[in-house]
């Protein structure tokens, strides 16, 4: 197609859904009170898929989808994707998946949609100014545990579709659901249910969205790439139980004491990985990468205001940049067994577990990490002689994920931005992880694409998480104008 | 006094209490449901001085106490020891210090016996095979936090002068009690309390008996040394919040990582401490201190089954022993701020603080410790160049105590021991620390003798904490029997 064509034909395209565009708009933006109710409810649910108590409220919550679903139509189902093995041998039952399907219509674009509705762990007293599972508004933004990562985006998406619907519109696309109960824990059960699926509910799929991360900054963005991570426990056990430090201390050998020692081996006061082989793997920056980088919009001072740190790891932004999205790293979360409340327990730790994890880009392996990490502490752990026992056990693997910015799915993406926000969107990837992007790509073929609606201060995993009204009303819009205009792609084979 | 004389004038002695002894065993033996009964009371009261939310039951546990003595006559008071402040800068009320005064008969001696009635931090979730605050018989051992350290002894002193009372019986020697409830956090208070009170409450005293230790086998003990302790808090601070590790990791310098860095530096795999000035202040071992840890009954087998360990530290007795009772330590407690609970949380903690104590020997000094400590930490920590604040703070500075075993103090203790248990006690000394052990000595002058009736395995700080019914209520005789003994020392400038 000759160049200079090109933007006729798109404003004839344009035009022909202006209209319907104008009134899903105004749909939305009357219908916004009740889209802040519908993120409520979902708040109130403390679908922590990390703590095995809450199970019962993950449940509850998959149970909830549906139920948004269901009135909707849509062959809503709940899968059952198994049992979870936990580390003492015990198993407990997963989440169920949901999915859903609106429109079948072999002549239209099948888009699948994934989405999560578990959330971090969070806690009043970690320093929330507000109780993490009542969704508070101040001005303008929705405080809450999961409120952007991901619950208000997986409504959005169903709130496109009902905007369709109620407005009697047919929908350019057909539409998939697969919402999941385990992504912050690495998707456990989902691997094998896309799997199990890739012929029958995958089959028809042409693309799949994700809108699990953020912007970057004030301006919309698409994301091409997200790191991977590799989540280890590392225990030290010694006594048979906890000792009295003033009674014991001295003439027992720590389990605390070889765990910090361990540990400090991991990464060096500079950033730089210590086992071997890890940065050995990665691939190297290209002179367009970098070139790319460097024209992103990009304010390190804003950043480093933001997170409340006068000084970053690189003063240059393609190095932080580069760093955030394209190096692994190595952040140790803390340890399980030691005393952890306020005061001065004086006691000897029997048994503590380190939690650290490396996120993963190309061209890492998780399998291959796991064994270097695992040689490696226990080479450095044998070097103290400690008669206490170590244990690495690699609890999350999940790949880094890589997509063409050229492709017809991103085009689509930069027209949806810009007729929403008038501005084209930045390109830009996500250091964090989104495990399942991988699978979708490496089991069903089908390209990907990751169209975040919030916010670049959303505070994911922190404190204080919130989405602001405007990017998930606005988001919301996005959605619509997106799947209007995937449905302008060229079928494939057609 | 000639040698060979000796045993007759003690058999004198002996016949004429003869006959009151039997009666105050058979009164014990009688009541000895009651005894566990009041215990069960208290050890009901969750007394943890170091969490600032269970103040109120540790101003609950104090009222008890002078409950429990009011009825015994005794002039009881509840002495305030005015505020504490915390490190956010807040202050909150101290709880107040029991005392009472049994007899002030100027012809008898006086002792002064010091209890504490606080707890360590104790959940079932930690580890217990009961709840820590149900006392708890299981095969004649009473299982509750406290239910050793320290309610049970502090209860037998009570039951010990209340049989007296009971049979109509003169108190051999007069008695006051000394009872606090904050010498799990240092006896903050109690230091300032004795000072103001020398010359009043403590002027008649001649000796000080303190039971907040344990035997070190089957064979019961007196303790002549205790180590003292230093107790640290080190704080690195970085982003004003927590921060996703997939998001941010990379870019910020992780205080978590610097906290690991700095406290790897504290000591060696092998036990040596790397603080400079530290190892240099320890008293060097004498000849006679080796040969008489080279006697004691101990056996090192025994000493690794109760703990759960292949190796200790050290593979021969009198090493082990030293470094028990009269080397330093250091002890990593554990790190508030960080992931400390089960599951995977992504985060990069923004502020964590190790808690690590320093167990302190002749002749250390605490306010030297606390300098060499400071100032080594902040020099490694700049030596990381990271841009995180260091805060390093000593909550806790006690100093070691350390008593003339040939003193009649101890010489009474042996006869004491002997007549109950039919045995001679181990002489030994005390890894932990009984912080106001050293006030009672620099600000009283008198001497002091440890006494204690807790079993060797009864797990203090740790989890299953117990006391045996056996220890409980034959302690509670050797407290009768020592009151007797300690009146038949000679009145000096009498």
């Amino acid at each position: 197609m000759d160049f200079l064509v090109l933007p006729a034909i798109l404003l004839v395209i344009s035009t022909v859904h202006a209209f319907q565009y104008t009134e899903l708009v105004r749909y939305i933006d009357s219908h916004q009170e009740e889209y802040v109710e519908a993120l409520r409810d979902w708040v109130a649910i403390e679908s922590d898929s990390s703590n095995m108590l809450k199970r019962p409220d993950l449940h509850r919550m998959m149970e909830m989808v549906a139920q948004k679903l269901r009135p909707m139509g849509g062959n809503v189902e709940l899968v059952d994707i198994g049992e979870q093995e936990l580390p003492n041998g015990q198993t407990i039952a997963l989440p169920k998946v949901v999915t859903a399907q609106f429109g079948n219509d072999p002549n239209k674009h099948t888009v699948c949609v994934y989405g999560h509705v578990d959330v971090q762990p969070a806690k009043l007293e970690d320093g929330w100014a507000t109780d993490p599972y009542n969704l508070t508004d101040i001005k303008g933004n929705l405080y809450g545990r999961g409120a952007s990562d991901n619950k208000a985006p997986v409504l959005a998406w169903i709130h496109a579709v009902e905007a369709y619907q109620a407005l009697n519109m047919e929908l350019p696309v057909n539409v998939k659901f697969v919402i999941e109960g385990m992504e912050e824990t690495g998707s456990n059960g989902l691997d094998a249910m896309i799997l199990a699926q890739r012929d029958t509910f995958f089959s028809d799929v042409d693309y799949i969205i994700i809108s699990d991360c953020g912007w970057l900054s004030r301006r919309p963005a698409l994301t091409y790439g997200t790191r991977g991570n590799c989540y280890f426990y590392a225990e030290v056990e010694g006594p048979k139980q906890d000792l009295h430090s003033g009674v014991y201390g001295g003439t027992v050998i720590e389990p605390m004491t070889d765990l910090i020692g361990i540990l400090d081996t991991l990464i060096s006061p500079s950033g730089k990985i210590l086992i071997p082989g890890i940065r050995e793997a990665v691939a190297p920056l290209s002179d367009e990468e970098w070139k790319m980088y460097q024209d992103i919009q990009f304010d390190l001072d804003n950043y480093k205001n933001k997170i409340g740190v006068n000084q970053l790891m690189y003063s240059n932004k393609v190095d932080l940049l580069a760093h955030m999205w394209r190096y692994p790293t190595v952040s140790i979360h803390g340890i399980e067994g030691a005393f952890s409340d306020p005061g001065t327990k004086t006691v000897i730790p029997a048994k503590v577990i380190a939690k650290f994890s490396i996120r993963q880009v190309p061209n890492m392996d998780p399998a291959l990490v796991k064994k270097q990490v695992t040689d490696y502490l226990h080479l450095v752990f044998a070097k103290r002689k400690s008669p206490n026992k170590l244990k690495v056990t690699m609890v999350i693997g999940a790949k880094p994920w890589l997509a063409d910015t050229q492709h017809p799915l991103y085009e689509a993406g930069k027209a949806a931005v810009k007729r929403v926000f008038d501005v084209d969107p930045d390109l830009i990837r996500e250091g964090g992880t989104i495990p399942i992007a991988r699978t979708f790509q490496d089991v069903t073929r089908k390209s990907i694409i990751m169209m975040p609606i919030g916010g670049f201060d959303d505070g994911l995993h922190s404190q204080n998480e919130k989405i602001s009204r405007y990017n998930y009303i606005e988001g919301t819009k996005l959605f619509v104008a997106y799947l209007n205009e995937v449905s302008q792609i060229k079928k494939s084979g057609v």
